[in-house]
């Protein structure tokens, strides 16, 4: 069975859609590096610090994946109510089962800074082919897709691949490019999971001089997650870069998979975890990176829950 | 039943002296923020570098967590010979049991730097007011005590809430107040375990410029944890600021939550944790951050261990 | 039994000539500290960022320890083709089963900057004087041996000692030391538990300026590792200095001791771990420090898994 993208990045809020289970599926997904402006702080402003800040300090140029309809149909809607939304920082959100086949057709239409990119899948079997890193003298045409070019990378959901994972640039590029939030994340359930009620992508990065939870940076600006009394939440965090960071929720707690509970929990470059629970807390908490000097440039944000 | 923080801070060496098992207590506990003059190296030198150091360096005004007797009767003493002490940095170990309520009845007396406080607890339950986290529109009188007020911050600790937790001003003036030492940790017993026979408390953090345990920098500063052969002993491990640390000791290992044996574990900030083990190696260890130059810097200490 | 370190240090090539299994042992090991000249970019060049290096800023003196015959007799080859090498940036890795004595006879030979050295090990057992870590008013001569003279180590592995750990030395010289590549990894098997085909030292480490593996930067100069499919392959990763890394290979996951399935793990100073897998997949892949910075300075290496 074949499904597009178009299911994919719907995100959370419309998993429903999705069949329950399946097996032997191949999933088909259509991704482009795409030139596009970003504001880092799109208030302008740090509402706990106080700082306001101009646009020449927080817009800049930048290239993101962004999903497209099957067969390069047309660009998917920025969905920025949703948490796993398609407007750039990060990329697409993948959702695959153990067990499933997956096809993601890349292509570069940077034609503005005329980079090479690629994708490289952590978490998921590939053969080298499909690896989309840059090995000079080993690598081939995946690793290094020129602008204007495709390729399609092909990957398999094995039994190990259940959790959340990142995927990014792994061109000659790489490094401008994951400083400029050319990254995304794969959500693989484990053969005949539940699917959460609700699942938050926290990618946490510096970008543009900030610290950003998706792109953007300050309460106001970072992304509101939001959840009932009664609903299992589940929150994918991943960190790309120089920095190391550490993943704090207020009023809530989890339990390690050694058994261990904690609320806070590092997370280095290229990491990546998952953390679920059943909602019991109402109220309007703060979500964060506990490292000061981040916190204090914006890796900071907001989750609501309600009353059933 | 009640008590009050007067036994909880009398710290491992009287740990003898509370009920060995509780069941539905409300643990009353009294902690103001009181500024003090806090020396980071006493006797002015780093033993193994050989470098001296003058006053002027090491000597500042902070604001720190004391505890008070009942009703805010007097400051409890400073137990400086004791690991769990009552000098200021962290404050006040508060103990508890997987069941208790907590009640920290919380003041500002910052009449000199003139800021607001607060105390955020990680690990226990609590509703969005005891919080403790200045969120702009949303926080209330418990995220932001102004110099001369006080408030109450009612607590649980749940099954998840077994184990070692920072607690830590999240008021406005947060970066300043953990730079300046405003932390502290709850050690929670899971229902009906054991106490150790030893508990030291090591938090890990820069304070003006040195790397500090519990606030001092370098042998001859840093507490000199003791314990006997045959006794269970506990160490409780913490992070605030910007940095990652490893915690490290000589001549020991400890088994992990997943079984892993190790002698080093990372901890970054608003992480913590516990490491227990029935003490066998009599002699003069070191412990220490494993980052060199956080070692060089002072954040090294001495454990002696005695035939029993 | 005895035996000489001849046979440890001939990697995991050669590791078919060892007993399979063994009870009270007593291993002895010769290694000094020598003086060496080091070249962390033999080829002069990084094949991914295209810079080129002059000599005078890729060589240096420093002092690394060096594996003997029994008795001094002579140093060890350098069996550079092997990952267990003699080359000296790591030492020489020390294999060792849980049970096992080990007596590691030490000298130090550093005539030319005429430091103290010493050799403290993590994960074994031993008593205060075999701790080899310099405690001004406490520790003995074998934390603090001077130029031209000798200390023989007497460590234990318990119960508690299975996995890989680094040693290092712990001397009045020691940050410097660790700096210049004065370090090496114990691997302890569990009792009784089988040895992998291939095993590969992975000592993470700035040095000079590069971000190194084993003491070299860049593709074409770290260590090429080599597996075929269908063998038992193990990862013994360790870092010391004053950085945080996340290793990571290519195409491959390992599943955690806690049952989670990982491609990449966080790594700060005086940590170590071992992964291991059956190798299923062909290709010439990367392995890496994931910390982009890192990664750019050299952190990074080949793996080449051939068919069966």
């Amino acid at each position: 069975m074949r499904r597009s993208i178009f299911a994919c990045v719907l995100g959370a809020a419309l998993l429903g859609l999705l069949p329950a289970t399946g097996s032997a599926r191949t999933l088909d997904v259509w991704i482009a590096a795409v030139p596009v402006t970003w504001d880092v702080v799109p208030n302008g402003r740090d509402a706990i610090g106080g700082t306001t800040f101009t646009k020449d300090q927080t817009v800049f140029r930048t290239v993101v994946y962004r999903a497209y309809t099957r067969n390069w149909g047309r660009p998917l809607p920025n969905l920025a109510h949703l948490v796993a939304d398609n407007d750039g920082i990060p990329g697409p959100l993948i959702h695959a089962e153990v067990g499933d086949q997956i096809r993601v057709h890349f292509k570069n239409l940077d034609t503005e800074f005329k980079r090479p990119h690629s994708m490289h899948f952590h978490g998921v079997t590939y053969a080298p082919g499909s690896d989309g890193a840059f090995i000079p003298g080993f690598s081939g045409p995946g690793a290094n897709v020129k602008p204007g070019h495709a390729f399609t990378y092909r990957l398999f959901a094995g039994p190990q691949s259940a959790g959340v994972w990142p995927y990014h640039d792994h061109s000659p590029s790489m490094h401008e490019s994951i400083e400029g939030g050319l990254f995304g994340m794969l959500s693989i359930r484990g053969k005949g999971e539940q699917r959460p009620d609700r699942e938050f992508v926290v990618a946490l990065a510096s970008i543009h001089g900030f610290e950003t939870i998706n792109g953007r940076a300050f309460l106001g600006n970072t992304p509101i997650m939001r959840a009932k009394v009664g609903q299992t939440v589940q929150w994918d965090v991943m960190t790309l870069g120089d920095e190391f960071h550490t993943f704090h929720v207020h009023g809530h707690r989890w339990v390690n998979a050694d058994g261990t509970p904690e609320d806070t929990r590092t997370v280095g470059p290229a990491e990546s975890f998952r953390v679920r629970w059943v909602e019991d807390a109402p109220g309007t908490w703060l979500y964060h990176c506990h490292v000061e000097g981040h916190m204090a440039m914006g890796m900071i944000g907001l989750y609501r829950v309600s009353r059933r």
